[in-house]
Protein backbone atom coordinates (compact mmCIF):
# COMPACT_ATOMS: atom_id res chain seq x y z
CA UNK A 1 0.00 0.00 0.00
CA UNK A 2 1.43 3.42 -0.95
CA UNK A 3 1.33 6.86 0.44
CA UNK A 4 -0.21 10.01 -0.84
CA UNK A 5 1.21 13.32 -0.98
CA UNK A 6 -0.48 16.17 1.11
CA UNK A 7 0.30 18.95 -0.61
CA UNK A 8 0.23 22.09 1.60
CA UNK A 9 -0.22 26.04 0.71
CA UNK A 10 -0.67 29.00 2.35
CA UNK A 11 -0.23 32.39 2.17
CA UNK A 12 2.36 34.19 4.52
CA UNK A 13 1.78 34.59 7.95
CA UNK A 14 -1.60 32.23 8.05
CA UNK A 15 -0.08 30.24 10.93
CA UNK A 16 0.64 27.39 8.58
CA UNK A 17 4.21 25.74 10.12
CA UNK A 18 2.31 25.91 13.46
CA UNK A 19 -0.49 23.58 12.06
CA UNK A 20 2.06 21.27 10.37
CA UNK A 21 3.71 20.56 13.43
CA UNK A 22 0.91 19.53 15.13
CA UNK A 23 -0.34 17.53 12.49
CA UNK A 24 3.11 16.21 11.87
CA UNK A 25 2.88 14.98 15.71
CA UNK A 26 -0.88 14.03 15.84
CA UNK A 27 -0.71 11.84 12.86
CA UNK A 28 1.20 8.35 12.89
CA UNK A 29 2.74 7.37 9.45
CA UNK A 30 3.23 10.86 8.44
CA UNK A 31 6.83 11.80 6.70
CA UNK A 32 7.67 16.15 5.72
CA UNK A 33 9.70 16.73 2.66
CA UNK A 34 12.83 18.03 3.35
CA UNK A 35 13.36 20.33 0.32
CA UNK A 36 17.03 20.86 -1.26
CA UNK A 37 18.27 24.56 -1.63
CA UNK A 38 21.61 26.38 -2.32
CA UNK A 39 21.01 29.08 0.24
CA UNK A 40 23.43 29.17 3.45
CA UNK A 41 22.11 27.45 6.42
CA UNK A 42 20.66 29.87 9.12
CA UNK A 43 21.79 29.54 12.69
CA UNK A 44 20.51 26.72 14.03
CA UNK A 45 19.25 24.63 10.75
CA UNK A 46 20.30 21.28 10.77
CA UNK A 47 20.83 19.74 7.12
CA UNK A 48 19.08 17.13 6.02
CA UNK A 49 16.07 18.20 8.94
CA UNK A 50 15.53 22.19 7.67
CA UNK A 51 17.11 21.78 4.46
CA UNK A 52 19.28 19.54 2.02
CA UNK A 53 21.93 21.67 1.53
CA UNK A 54 23.53 21.99 -1.51
CA UNK A 55 26.09 24.05 -3.95
CA UNK A 56 24.86 25.32 -7.32
CA UNK A 57 26.61 23.17 -9.62
CA UNK A 58 24.94 20.15 -7.41
CA UNK A 59 21.72 21.71 -7.67
CA UNK A 60 22.17 22.46 -11.45
CA UNK A 61 23.20 18.85 -12.19
CA UNK A 62 20.16 17.54 -10.29
CA UNK A 63 18.17 19.73 -12.48
CA UNK A 64 19.71 18.20 -15.57
CA UNK A 65 19.30 14.44 -14.56
CA UNK A 66 15.35 15.62 -13.79
CA UNK A 67 15.43 14.72 -9.95
CA UNK A 68 13.56 17.25 -9.14
CA UNK A 69 9.70 17.07 -8.58
CA UNK A 70 9.71 21.02 -8.49
CA UNK A 71 12.28 23.65 -8.52
CA UNK A 72 12.78 27.26 -8.57
CA UNK A 73 14.97 29.96 -8.47
CA UNK A 74 13.70 32.62 -6.10
CA UNK A 75 15.95 35.48 -4.79
CA UNK A 76 19.20 34.15 -6.49
CA UNK A 77 18.62 30.95 -4.32
CA UNK A 78 17.38 27.43 -5.80
CA UNK A 79 15.02 25.71 -3.77
CA UNK A 80 13.46 22.39 -4.53
CA UNK A 81 11.69 18.84 -3.69
CA UNK A 82 13.52 16.05 -4.95
CA UNK A 83 11.79 12.95 -6.15
CA UNK A 84 13.60 9.63 -4.97
CA UNK A 85 13.50 9.94 -1.50
CA UNK A 86 9.70 10.61 -1.65
CA UNK A 87 9.26 7.77 -3.56
CA UNK A 88 11.16 5.75 -0.91
CA UNK A 89 8.96 6.95 2.16
CA UNK A 90 5.51 6.60 -0.43
CA UNK A 91 6.59 3.07 -0.91
CA UNK A 92 6.73 2.46 2.40
CA UNK A 93 3.20 3.65 2.66
CA UNK A 94 4.34 7.04 3.96
CA UNK A 95 1.90 9.61 3.37
CA UNK A 96 4.40 12.88 2.88
CA UNK A 97 3.58 16.63 3.74
CA UNK A 98 4.53 19.22 1.20
CA UNK A 99 5.02 22.39 2.71
CA UNK A 100 5.40 24.52 -0.98
CA UNK A 101 4.13 27.69 -2.63
CA UNK A 102 1.23 27.89 -5.26
CA UNK A 103 3.77 28.03 -8.00
CA UNK A 104 5.57 25.00 -7.06
CA UNK A 105 2.09 22.82 -6.19
CA UNK A 106 1.08 23.95 -9.19
CA UNK A 107 3.81 22.33 -11.20
CA UNK A 108 3.62 19.33 -9.27
CA UNK A 109 -0.14 19.45 -10.22
CA UNK A 110 0.55 19.67 -13.83
CA UNK A 111 3.89 17.47 -13.92
CA UNK A 112 3.78 14.73 -11.55
CA UNK A 113 1.94 11.29 -11.62
CA UNK A 114 2.34 10.54 -7.71
CA UNK A 115 -0.97 10.31 -5.88
CA UNK A 116 -1.55 14.09 -4.45
CA UNK A 117 -4.14 15.87 -2.50
CA UNK A 118 -3.80 19.46 -2.43
CA UNK A 119 -4.96 22.00 0.88
CA UNK A 120 -4.60 25.19 0.84
CA UNK A 121 -4.81 26.83 4.53
CA UNK A 122 -6.81 30.41 4.33
CA UNK A 123 -6.36 33.53 6.96
CA UNK A 124 -9.71 33.01 8.90
CA UNK A 125 -11.33 36.38 7.28
CA UNK A 126 -13.74 35.39 5.10
CA UNK A 127 -14.95 32.42 7.13
CA UNK A 128 -15.22 35.61 10.06
CA UNK A 129 -17.01 37.81 7.16
CA UNK A 130 -19.21 35.87 6.27
CA UNK A 131 -20.04 34.50 9.92
CA UNK A 132 -20.97 37.37 10.45
CA UNK A 133 -22.65 38.74 7.47
CA UNK A 134 -25.16 35.52 7.98
CA UNK A 135 -25.04 35.98 12.06
CA UNK A 136 -26.76 39.13 11.83
CA UNK A 137 -28.94 38.22 8.94
CA UNK A 138 -30.01 41.61 7.66
CA UNK A 139 -28.14 41.74 4.83
CA UNK A 140 -29.55 39.64 1.83
CA UNK A 141 -28.16 37.04 -0.29
CA UNK A 142 -26.86 39.18 -3.09
CA UNK A 143 -25.70 41.38 -0.78
CA UNK A 144 -23.18 38.64 0.99
CA UNK A 145 -22.33 36.81 -2.00
CA UNK A 146 -20.86 40.20 -3.42
CA UNK A 147 -18.67 40.95 -0.03
CA UNK A 148 -17.60 37.76 0.22
CA UNK A 149 -16.46 37.82 -3.44
CA UNK A 150 -14.67 40.46 -2.92
CA UNK A 151 -12.73 39.36 0.07
CA UNK A 152 -12.32 36.49 -1.80
CA UNK A 153 -10.04 37.50 -4.75
CA UNK A 154 -7.34 37.24 -2.66
CA UNK A 155 -7.51 33.67 -2.11
CA UNK A 156 -7.94 33.18 -5.64
CA UNK A 157 -4.67 31.00 -6.24
CA UNK A 158 -7.25 28.39 -3.69
CA UNK A 159 -9.42 27.65 -7.09
CA UNK A 160 -7.39 24.73 -7.81
CA UNK A 161 -6.98 23.00 -4.36
CA UNK A 162 -9.23 20.19 -3.31
CA UNK A 163 -9.66 21.45 0.40
CA UNK A 164 -9.49 24.95 1.91
CA UNK A 165 -9.00 24.67 5.57
CA UNK A 166 -9.61 28.12 7.28
CA UNK A 167 -7.30 29.16 10.46
CA UNK A 168 -9.81 30.51 12.25
CA UNK A 169 -8.40 28.63 15.29
CA UNK A 170 -4.76 26.44 15.37
CA UNK A 171 -6.71 23.50 17.47
CA UNK A 172 -9.27 23.20 14.79
CA UNK A 173 -7.41 23.93 11.45
CA UNK A 174 -4.85 21.30 12.85
CA UNK A 175 -7.77 19.12 13.56
CA UNK A 176 -9.31 19.06 10.29
CA UNK A 177 -5.87 18.91 8.18
CA UNK A 178 -5.25 15.62 10.46
CA UNK A 179 -8.82 14.53 9.25
CA UNK A 180 -8.19 14.98 5.63
CA UNK A 181 -5.01 12.99 5.87
CA UNK A 182 -7.82 10.14 7.78
CA UNK A 183 -10.02 10.93 5.34
CA UNK A 184 -7.85 10.17 2.39
CA UNK A 185 -6.43 7.14 3.80
CA UNK A 186 -9.84 5.94 4.43
CA UNK A 187 -11.10 6.51 0.96
CA UNK A 188 -7.63 4.61 -0.41
CA UNK A 189 -8.47 1.74 1.72
CA UNK A 190 -12.02 1.93 0.07
CA UNK A 191 -10.32 1.73 -3.28
CA UNK A 192 -7.87 -1.27 -2.44
CA UNK A 193 -10.10 -3.86 -1.34
CA UNK A 194 -13.16 -2.19 -3.08
CA UNK A 195 -11.22 -2.68 -6.09
CA UNK A 196 -7.89 -4.87 -6.15
CA UNK A 197 -9.29 -7.60 -3.76
CA UNK A 198 -13.22 -7.86 -3.73
CA UNK A 199 -12.58 -7.11 -7.78
CA UNK A 200 -14.93 -4.92 -10.01
CA UNK A 201 -17.31 -2.94 -7.85
CA UNK A 202 -21.35 -2.39 -9.13
CA UNK B 1 -24.29 27.09 3.18
CA UNK B 2 -26.36 23.59 3.04
CA UNK B 3 -25.06 20.65 5.09
CA UNK B 4 -24.40 17.13 4.08
CA UNK B 5 -26.03 13.21 4.69
CA UNK B 6 -23.11 11.01 6.16
CA UNK B 7 -24.37 7.74 5.87
CA UNK B 8 -23.25 5.26 7.81
CA UNK B 9 -22.98 1.66 7.70
CA UNK B 10 -21.53 -1.36 9.04
CA UNK B 11 -22.16 -5.14 9.73
CA UNK B 12 -23.79 -5.89 13.09
CA UNK B 13 -21.18 -6.20 15.64
CA UNK B 14 -18.72 -3.68 14.21
CA UNK B 15 -19.22 -1.13 16.88
CA UNK B 16 -20.98 1.55 15.21
CA UNK B 17 -23.33 2.67 18.21
CA UNK B 18 -20.30 3.91 20.18
CA UNK B 19 -18.70 4.99 17.35
CA UNK B 20 -21.07 7.30 16.17
CA UNK B 21 -22.00 8.39 19.97
CA UNK B 22 -18.15 9.31 19.97
CA UNK B 23 -18.53 11.31 16.78
CA UNK B 24 -21.80 12.99 17.47
CA UNK B 25 -20.21 14.39 20.94
CA UNK B 26 -17.13 15.46 19.08
CA UNK B 27 -18.10 17.86 16.15
CA UNK B 28 -19.59 20.63 16.12
CA UNK B 29 -22.92 21.36 13.80
CA UNK B 30 -23.88 17.47 13.64
CA UNK B 31 -27.43 15.75 13.93
CA UNK B 32 -28.44 12.82 13.95
CA UNK B 33 -31.43 11.24 11.75
CA UNK B 34 -34.16 9.72 13.69
CA UNK B 35 -35.82 7.09 11.80
CA UNK B 36 -39.86 6.15 11.84
CA UNK B 37 -41.01 3.26 13.03
CA UNK B 38 -44.22 1.47 14.01
CA UNK B 39 -42.67 -1.22 16.04
CA UNK B 40 -43.48 -0.75 19.56
CA UNK B 41 -41.21 1.32 21.69
CA UNK B 42 -39.15 -0.50 24.06
CA UNK B 43 -38.42 -0.14 27.61
CA UNK B 44 -36.57 3.63 28.03
CA UNK B 45 -36.65 4.56 23.98
CA UNK B 46 -38.42 7.95 23.82
CA UNK B 47 -40.36 9.37 20.82
CA UNK B 48 -38.31 11.71 18.72
CA UNK B 49 -35.23 10.40 20.16
CA UNK B 50 -35.04 6.75 19.52
CA UNK B 51 -37.55 6.90 17.06
CA UNK B 52 -40.80 8.80 15.79
CA UNK B 53 -43.09 6.01 16.67
CA UNK B 54 -46.11 6.06 14.53
CA UNK B 55 -48.94 3.50 13.50
CA UNK B 56 -49.23 1.63 10.46
CA UNK B 57 -51.98 3.58 9.05
CA UNK B 58 -49.86 7.03 9.26
CA UNK B 59 -46.88 5.36 7.98
CA UNK B 60 -48.79 4.02 4.91
CA UNK B 61 -50.19 7.60 4.20
CA UNK B 62 -46.67 8.76 4.62
CA UNK B 63 -45.51 6.27 1.82
CA UNK B 64 -48.00 7.26 0.06
CA UNK B 65 -47.17 10.52 -0.03
CA UNK B 66 -43.48 10.48 -0.79
CA UNK B 67 -42.54 11.44 2.83
CA UNK B 68 -39.47 9.31 2.93
CA UNK B 69 -36.03 9.29 1.83
CA UNK B 70 -36.08 5.52 1.51
CA UNK B 71 -38.37 3.08 4.17
CA UNK B 72 -38.28 -0.62 4.63
CA UNK B 73 -40.39 -3.60 5.91
CA UNK B 74 -38.46 -5.35 8.53
CA UNK B 75 -40.35 -8.52 10.51
CA UNK B 76 -43.35 -7.09 9.98
CA UNK B 77 -42.58 -3.43 11.27
CA UNK B 78 -41.83 -0.36 8.82
CA UNK B 79 -39.30 1.50 9.54
CA UNK B 80 -38.31 4.60 7.70
CA UNK B 81 -36.54 8.15 7.05
CA UNK B 82 -38.79 10.97 6.21
CA UNK B 83 -37.04 13.82 4.14
CA UNK B 84 -38.30 17.10 5.74
CA UNK B 85 -37.03 17.34 9.20
CA UNK B 86 -33.94 16.49 7.06
CA UNK B 87 -34.11 18.98 4.64
CA UNK B 88 -34.80 21.60 7.41
CA UNK B 89 -32.11 20.45 9.44
CA UNK B 90 -29.21 20.32 6.18
CA UNK B 91 -30.44 24.28 5.11
CA UNK B 92 -29.66 25.19 8.95
CA UNK B 93 -26.19 24.48 7.80
CA UNK B 94 -26.09 20.71 10.01
CA UNK B 95 -24.74 17.83 8.66
CA UNK B 96 -26.47 14.47 9.35
CA UNK B 97 -25.51 11.12 10.27
CA UNK B 98 -27.76 8.41 9.01
CA UNK B 99 -27.56 5.15 10.21
CA UNK B 100 -28.67 3.03 8.08
CA UNK B 101 -28.41 -0.77 6.62
CA UNK B 102 -26.69 -1.50 3.29
CA UNK B 103 -30.02 -1.76 1.50
CA UNK B 104 -31.40 1.65 2.93
CA UNK B 105 -27.92 3.25 2.06
CA UNK B 106 -29.01 2.00 -1.69
CA UNK B 107 -32.03 3.39 -1.97
CA UNK B 108 -30.67 6.39 -1.26
CA UNK B 109 -28.11 6.69 -3.55
CA UNK B 110 -30.23 5.51 -6.33
CA UNK B 111 -32.71 7.69 -5.31
CA UNK B 112 -31.77 10.95 -3.62
CA UNK B 113 -30.43 14.21 -4.75
CA UNK B 114 -29.10 15.53 -1.12
CA UNK B 115 -25.47 15.83 -0.96
CA UNK B 116 -24.45 12.79 0.63
CA UNK B 117 -21.22 10.68 1.51
CA UNK B 118 -21.65 7.06 2.38
CA UNK B 119 -19.12 5.75 4.82
CA UNK B 120 -18.73 1.74 5.53
CA UNK B 121 -17.52 0.81 8.90
CA UNK B 122 -16.14 -2.59 9.02
CA UNK B 123 -14.75 -5.03 11.24
CA UNK B 124 -10.64 -5.32 11.70
CA UNK B 125 -10.32 -8.61 10.90
CA UNK B 126 -9.30 -7.52 7.03
CA UNK B 127 -6.79 -4.98 8.11
CA UNK B 128 -5.71 -7.14 11.04
CA UNK B 129 -4.96 -9.81 8.02
CA UNK B 130 -3.13 -7.40 6.18
CA UNK B 131 -1.02 -5.86 8.53
CA UNK B 132 0.12 -9.42 9.74
CA UNK B 133 1.07 -10.52 6.22
CA UNK B 134 2.63 -7.73 5.35
CA UNK B 135 4.38 -7.07 9.00
CA UNK B 136 6.57 -10.74 8.41
CA UNK B 137 7.32 -9.89 5.09
CA UNK B 138 7.26 -13.87 3.86
CA UNK B 139 4.75 -13.95 1.30
CA UNK B 140 5.12 -12.20 -1.80
CA UNK B 141 2.58 -9.60 -3.27
CA UNK B 142 0.12 -12.26 -5.17
CA UNK B 143 -0.43 -14.53 -2.26
CA UNK B 144 -0.76 -11.34 0.13
CA UNK B 145 -3.47 -10.38 -2.39
CA UNK B 146 -5.31 -13.75 -2.86
CA UNK B 147 -5.58 -14.13 1.09
CA UNK B 148 -6.64 -10.41 1.64
CA UNK B 149 -9.07 -11.07 -1.54
CA UNK B 150 -10.73 -14.17 0.15
CA UNK B 151 -11.08 -12.25 3.65
CA UNK B 152 -12.51 -9.49 2.16
CA UNK B 153 -15.28 -11.00 -0.01
CA UNK B 154 -17.92 -10.70 3.10
CA UNK B 155 -17.18 -6.93 3.31
CA UNK B 156 -18.21 -6.61 0.04
CA UNK B 157 -20.95 -4.58 0.07
CA UNK B 158 -18.99 -1.50 0.78
CA UNK B 159 -18.04 -1.51 -3.09
CA UNK B 160 -20.59 0.99 -3.16
CA UNK B 161 -18.99 3.14 -0.12
CA UNK B 162 -16.91 5.88 -0.70
CA UNK B 163 -15.30 5.21 2.61
CA UNK B 164 -14.24 2.54 4.39
CA UNK B 165 -12.93 3.11 7.86
CA UNK B 166 -12.20 -0.14 9.92
CA UNK B 167 -12.74 -0.74 13.56
CA UNK B 168 -9.27 -1.48 14.91
CA UNK B 169 -10.04 0.44 17.91
CA UNK B 170 -13.43 2.39 18.85
CA UNK B 171 -10.82 5.67 19.45
CA UNK B 172 -9.37 5.36 16.08
CA UNK B 173 -12.50 5.05 14.16
CA UNK B 174 -14.65 7.67 16.08
CA UNK B 175 -11.08 9.64 15.23
CA UNK B 176 -11.36 8.55 11.12
CA UNK B 177 -15.02 9.31 11.07
CA UNK B 178 -14.63 12.65 12.87
CA UNK B 179 -11.83 13.27 10.10
CA UNK B 180 -14.37 12.17 7.25
CA UNK B 181 -16.54 14.67 7.95
CA UNK B 182 -14.23 17.43 8.46
CA UNK B 183 -12.68 16.91 5.27
CA UNK B 184 -16.00 16.82 3.54
CA UNK B 185 -16.26 20.24 5.40
CA UNK B 186 -13.41 21.30 4.00
CA UNK B 187 -14.23 20.07 0.34
CA UNK B 188 -17.48 21.60 0.44
CA UNK B 189 -15.63 25.45 1.57
CA UNK B 190 -13.30 24.94 -1.38
CA UNK B 191 -16.59 24.53 -3.79
CA UNK B 192 -17.80 27.15 -2.14
CA UNK B 193 -15.10 29.79 -1.94
CA UNK B 194 -14.05 28.44 -5.31
CA UNK B 195 -17.25 28.31 -7.45
CA UNK B 196 -19.62 30.59 -6.36
CA UNK B 197 -17.67 33.64 -5.04
CA UNK B 198 -14.35 33.81 -6.74
CA UNK B 199 -16.04 32.89 -10.26
CA UNK B 200 -14.79 30.33 -12.85
CA UNK B 201 -11.66 28.47 -11.46
CA UNK B 202 -8.65 27.50 -13.79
Amino acid sequence: MSGTLIIVSAPSGTGKTTILRRVMSAVENLAFSVSHTTREPRKGEIDGTDYWFVDRPRFERMIDNGEFLEWAEVHDNYYGTALEPLRKKLDKGYDIVLDIDVQGAAIIRRESRLPAIHVFIAPPDLSELEKRLRGRGTEDEATIVKRLKNAAQELKSCDAYEYLVVNDRVENAAQVLSGIIYAERARSRKTMSGQDFVGSGS
